[in-house]
């Protein structure tokens, strides 16, 4: 096992890191820059290097600097940590060329889906379900009806060139096809100079569930059941759960299988998260997470596992330190993401904090580098805490959750926790009935 | 249900009621001291009243104060968590008489319990097995012979009149017993002015072994498995864990079944524990705790069943929520309490808490009512948090509580962490080989 490990991130996930290596006697260089000279993640390390000013390309983002920061300390290894450098593939390459492990998979995989359209194709071709639509640009009416009726109405015609929803137009049924593919091409036309589309099925209510897997180096691989992280705003995840309320248990063995076999089939090593769209009864692939998540510890407190600790031995060359049958999915968790934010306008809400107290008590976990008279610079991302509870079945996590929220006391900055108090008391979270928009419609409604 | 509960207690386990009730809906009453008056628990709770100055006889021990406060705050019941009040029946019946609920045993049970004697006595009936001996005075040697051959060496010869260790003496065979039952005679005439001795099964190296149970007023009672508090400095318990490292799962299975019958043919309502010594395959009944635990977290940890919720819902004339076959030991907890101690003289260490950091992550619990800016009072229980970590083995737990105790900050007062940190890493404990004497002779090798 490693003797020194350089953990390349901060805030709470590069607390999280250095929890895992020091329960197994590993110790942790932490990196920082200027701006978090204080930091916990800094004052609980054995070993700390200052890597630069911020913004982040100065120090997070350096390159240079962080891996002479690992050979001056004669760390055996990096944890890039969510974010920052984990999904790099030329920082892991460069990382296995001083000698040192990368913690995370191979830099292969690291590119390949870090591309989304090749990462869709190979997951095609490994069997896992997609957003079914056109091969690339239809080239005639014709041919579009036909794929439109093979994939099935609703449909979502798309300029090739598109973004930002221009030339974009959905067909309901196949009456309203020949105008909708009019439209897109028009809108493309004037917005982008061509008129090519492309053609997917329009999911118009659909759920974001992600499977967790781990993988070793001889085709060792489980997964941990999924998440479910509908909850977003402009594709920020705000809330997790696990297991999905959607999800029936054949469902979850499957798509977990799903996942499994692919990341196996791959040579995947390491963490990993498959991410789907999910509407009724159906899965779509969307990407690949080739590092940790935000969101692992729902799964670590469904499963008990430390996910961190299995990436680290992994890492190491070790073997899984359990199979699929050894996973029992126990109970169900929530995650609650805290940010320091205002939670109306969601602006960034930096500053000294005057008060902390973070909730405790039984099966409730705060992963957060936060204390009293911490001051959170305005220079990252505005993620201050994870509250995470677990519970005998979803309405034990539900009771605890409001509990916990409510003795929660960040005082001297603005945070998400108002918003969560009152998301979780609206009847469609306690029924679990909502979809990736839910949350964008709330706020509007709160805001409006 | 109650709408509204009074918690007779203050510090973590105050905090700890609260929650249970939060969790459940219930609306809280705190009760404090002057001295408390900016208490976590106090700043949680929905209302709070002083009930008078320190010392807790002038307050947390001021029964009509107590009472007053929740009448006037329409209080339906009132938990008296640990200590204080809690095994008081006099109080038990006065909140009874005042028409609301006193959260625990009827008060019968308290008395009785409460006297050791009969403790012993009714134990013995019920068949659960308590240290052999003599019934009362042995009236002649030749009737202690007798006995003391019946019973086992060693024995123990010890003064009626006894206490503080004198005329107490050890006979280790039969050999030694004539001059034993001389030694123990001369000794209670010179110190107690009579002679009379009776006769004890001799534990030279017993564990500290207890079950908790809880019970309703149906009949219907179940164990949650047992606590290993063997880890003990002049009576006061400092780490337990459980499952206890001593015992198979037959032996565990047998000595929860001993305590559930024996409850349910006491016709004992609410949460308890049978403690034990436990000495080479065999358990002697000690005493029964007829409340809530300091340690309970341990149990809660490896059953994930909440002991103050069900203390409440039983308190209500609810059924427990489950039943014996829905419980199952998950795994291995430890629990180690922090006291605003000096870690080498136990001298007690209120004062200000400069900097707090709790450890979180995977799998620990922290129950305190500290926070940054905290004035600890210097009135009180040294007891200042109860850090509880879980692991899916023993093995696991350990390496987690270590790391829980390096990242733990407390500055300001002195604590016992640092012992904790020691004891942890000794092969004796790594080894869980250890007796309620270990702990003393570990203090006392450290300090000499």
């Amino acid at each position: 096992m490693f003797e020194k490990v350089l953990i390349a991130n901060r805030g709470e996930i590069a607390l999280r890191i250095h929890r895992a290596c020091r329960e197994m006697g590993i110790h942790t260089v932490a990196v920082h820059s200027t701006a978090d000279a204080n930091a916990m993640h800094v004052r609980l390390a054995d070993e700390s290097v200052c890597i630069g000013p911020p913004p982040s390309k100065d120090s997070y983002l350096n390159l240079p600097a962080i891996l002479t920061a690992a050979t001056i300390t004669g760390a055996e290894a990096i944890h890039p940590g969510v974010g920052f450098l984990s999904e790099n593939a030329d920082f892991a390459t460069m990382v296995a060329d001083h000698g040192m492990t990368f913690i995370g998979p191979d830099p292969h995989h690291l590119r390949i889906m870090g591309d989304k359209v090749a990462a869709k194709t190979t997951m095609q071709e490994l069997g896992v379900p997609v957003v079914p639509g056109s091969d690339g640009e239809v080239t005639s009416d014709s041919e579009a009806f036909r794929i439109a009726d093979n994939i099935g109405y609703p449909v979502l015609v798309k300029a090739a060139a598109g973004g930002g929803g221009r030339g974009m137009k959905v067909a309901q049924t196949r009456e309203e096809m020949g105008t909708a593919l009019q439209m897109a091409r028009n809108e493309a036309r004037n917005a982008f100079g061509h008129d090519a589309v492309y053609l997917e099925k329009f999911l118009g209510h659909p759920r974001h569930i992600e499977v967790q897997i781990l993988a070793d180096r001889y085709g060792n691989v489980v997964h941990l059941g999924e998440r479910d992280c509908s909850l977003q705003r402009r594709h920020q995840k705000l809330v997790e759960e696990g297991p999905s309320p959607a999800l029936n248990a054949e469902q979850r063995a499957w798509i977990g299988n799903v996942a499994a076999d692919a990341a196996r089939r791959m040579g995947y090593e390491g963490a990993g998260t498959f991410e789907f769209l999910y509407e009724d009864g159906e899965f779509f692939f969307i990407e690949m997470n080739t590092r940790l998540q935000v969101e692992h510890p729902v799964s670590e407190a469904i499963t008990g596992v430390d996910i961190v600790r299995e990436q680290i031995r992994v890492a190491a060359g070790h073997a899984l330190s359990f199979s699929q049958d050894d996973v029992h999915i126990n109970g169900h968790a929530i995650e609650c993401r805290i940010n320091a934010e205002d939670p109306r306008t969601f602006a960034p809400s930096p500053g000294l904090v005057k008060d902390y107290h973070a909730p405790g008590g039984p099966a409730v976990r705060v992963d957060s580098a936060m204390y009293g008279g911490y001051r959170i610079p305005p220079h990252y991302d505005s993620l201050i805490a994870k509250l995470i509870v677990h519970g005998q079945t979803r309405n034990e996590a539900l009771m605890r959750l409001r509990r916990a929220l409510e003795e929660y006391v960040i005082e001297g900055v603005s945070t998400t926790i108002p918003l969560h108090r009152a998301v979780i008391q609206e009847p469609d979270f306690i029924d679990g009935a909502y979809d990736i928009h839910w949350l964008q419609r709330y706020v509007d409604k709160q805001s409006s």
